[in-house]
């Protein structure tokens, strides 16, 4: 192929991805519903945004600057609009930021022009990614993210150890964003900290992540949650454990909150992620809790295991046996669009509602925690349920031997 | 299946195998062309190679030696063939090394009667594998690899800690192999030594990794360089760090020289492996940077990120999330082959050429090490690209539009 196939050839490739329609998988799970095909990935990139397009620079059409995942987004629904803050990885490992907007939310979404440019301080971060964005009561749009800096203590050789902090941005527009200063807590490094977007006596709630070092989390037990008088010299002095980390369950190893939860009239909607560890890495999963609705940090339902976990193609990815949370939009029908990626390669969306999330909270057994205690709940549903199932069997046999 | 159908139908596994025919996957890089199919895996061993053929002594017509994986290829252009020396690995977990040939380089190899006898010291090698091989100017051809013995210090109970060093074999026809003295060094374990082609002011050149333990990499930093005297006291008194590990970048845990470098009018391409861990375990990928003429271990270009990393089926294997390459081959006409295995599992092909490999490693910017370094270079290269982008999109979208 000459240098015009080629390019015809990976717009086409590019156009086809972008156009995309979108369809609902079967649905077996009855609280949610995930559609057939990814929303965005590597192919979903514009190519100018990879290839350098000038045939005197790059005669061979060679990517320049390649990008192999768009994943973990926040999410906004802005003038009728949902955006996602994407965070995309280069073949250099560097995550960054982009916006995408699409109309229906389940396809065709379209790249902003260029990447965000985070506003830097003078300790520059060196990776930024999981940015959860929160509209909040006071009038902005907050975007908290992970900020990443070598770690000054580590050892001479250990090219990997890296401090994680909370860095904040916030904005009106989505299109400028001021950089505050990065939270301060004293707990630890933090992830995965989410913005409440109410006021609670008149202070700002943050949900945090304590942990004791880069990738473990330690004896910091959990999502934790504390307050700040302000979010220009955001300052937590003392976090309290909302859903601690429990021995066997899904969050056995670490978990933490993933966008800022959803107020209905019976409390708020929480969706988080859930890891726990196997003979072939960890595995994440995602699960919901409810919070009281005047104290968003008191658990008031917690169903029992996980919400969503990796299936199919979802499985494998540069990260595999993941999903991950950190955006959902509820529009104005309560439909509520949830925005996960899978094994920090690709993003997808499920689609649910208020009321079905909230009867999957509600209604939900709660974790027994002990294999007996599961089977006697199990027993229970089977034996109460025994009477529907010989009625469903009998008619699908009587159909089935009449055909 | 009786035994004979059974025989028949294994055979015709093998043969449907063998006689596979590769071709190239469509090209998105610009730089590299995958091919198709896996070049060699478990399915192409000959099955005397694997079963007792003989009926009485094994009526069920069963494995009795099986092989579960064929990978880390060395690779030698001689006679106008393609020579792999294949890193195999027995159901027993031993590897051990067999050639493969091949006319085209891209499919069609077939193995040698036997596989290779590699001759033994007095401390036996337990494990031995990933085979370099260079054609050096001396006249002889060379094998390193890499070969493993318990460690005579592991705690009580601890069946697992090993030592790695580099082992040296010696061939001028790739049939009768001599064995040189392991290699010598004074930065603890070695793995992944490759011979430079060329002499260094009359002394033998070694692309080394030192490494203070078996796994770890340790404070070691990176590919190192150092010279010896003569193969048959190989002995390297000082190495130096070629190209070093680096926080938040592809080889930020540990790196590796793949096969020896190739030398073009504007320096040596070498092609490596990078390491980086993730919460499923470590992810191999490669990447290439450029060496002076004159001062092989000196770099003039390194791209930044990855030059290939594991994708689709590549992703998964019997060590998942691996790409690695210790074999590649120039032809006359300056196309390179490029020999990888995916995930500890099968061998592949993959195309490029002198002018291609040179210019993505002059040509592709350097790695700028932090997020927003890398927003503002992608950004330069997105605004740069405005005009074209808008006129293949406009002319493609008018052809859309007319269908």
């Amino acid at each position: 192929m000459n240098y015009e196939e080629r390019l015809t050839s990976i717009y086409k490739n590019y156009l086809s991805h972008l156009n995309q329609k979108n369809t609902p998988q079967s649905d077996s799970e009855g609280y949610v519903l995930r559609y057939e095909h990814p929303i965005l990935t590597a192919d979903h990139i514009p190519p100018h945004w990879v290839y350098d397009l000038n045939k005197e620079r790059n005669p061979y059409l060679a990517k320049r600057l390649g990008v192999n995942a768009v994943f973990n987004a926040g999410a906004l629904y802005l003038n009728e609009k949902v955006h996602l803050v994407l965070r995309m990885e280069g073949y250099d490992r560097k995550s960054f930021f982009a916006i995408a907007e699409s109309q229906t939310g389940i396809d065709g979404f379209e790249l902003w022009p260029t990447p965000i440019a985070i506003p830097q301080h003078e300790n520059e971060d060196v990776n930024v990614y999981d940015m959860r964005l929160t509209q909040h009561e006071d009038g902005y749009i907050y975007g908290l993210f992970c900020t990443e800096r070598k770690d000054p203590n580590a050892k001479d050789g250990d090219e990997s150890s890296a401090v994680a902090a909370c860095g904040i941005v916030r904005t009106t527009d989505i299109k400028n964003w001021d950089r505050l200063p990065d939270l301060i807590t004293y707990s630890g490094q933090q992830r995965n900290v989410v913005l409440h977007p109410e006021f609670i006596d008149g202070k700002y709630g943050l949900y945090t992540r304590p942990q004791d070092g880069f990738i473990d989390t330690g004896k910091g037990g959990g999502i934790g949650f504390g307050l700040t008088e302000s979010m220009e010299q955001p300052e937590v002095k003392t976090e309290t454990i909302v859903d601690p980390k429990k021995y066997h369950t899904i969050n056995e190893v670490k978990n933490g909150q993933g966008p800022a939860p959803i107020k209905t009239p019976k409390g708020w909607l929480h969706l988080a992620h859930g890891v726990r560890n196997t003979a072939a890495g960890l595995r994440y999963t995602l699960y919901m809790f409810m919070t009281a609705l005047e104290e968003p940090d008191r658990v008031i339902a917690k169903p029992s295991g996980h919400f969503m976990a990796p299936q199919g193609i979802e499985r494998v990815g540069d990260v595999s046996n993941v999903l991950f949370t950190n955006g959902w939009i509820k529009r104005e029908d309560d439909t509520v669009l949830i925005y996960y990626a899978s094994s920090d390669t690709r993003m997808h969306v499920a689609s649910s509602t208020i009321d079905q999330l909230v009867d999957y909270c509600l209604n939900t057994p709660e974790d027994p925690l002990k294999s007996h205690l599961c089977v006697a709940q199990r027993t229970e549903m089977i034996q109460q349920n025994q009477e529907a199932h010989l009625a469903i069997m009998e008619e699908l046999n009587a159909a089935l031997a009449q055909n």
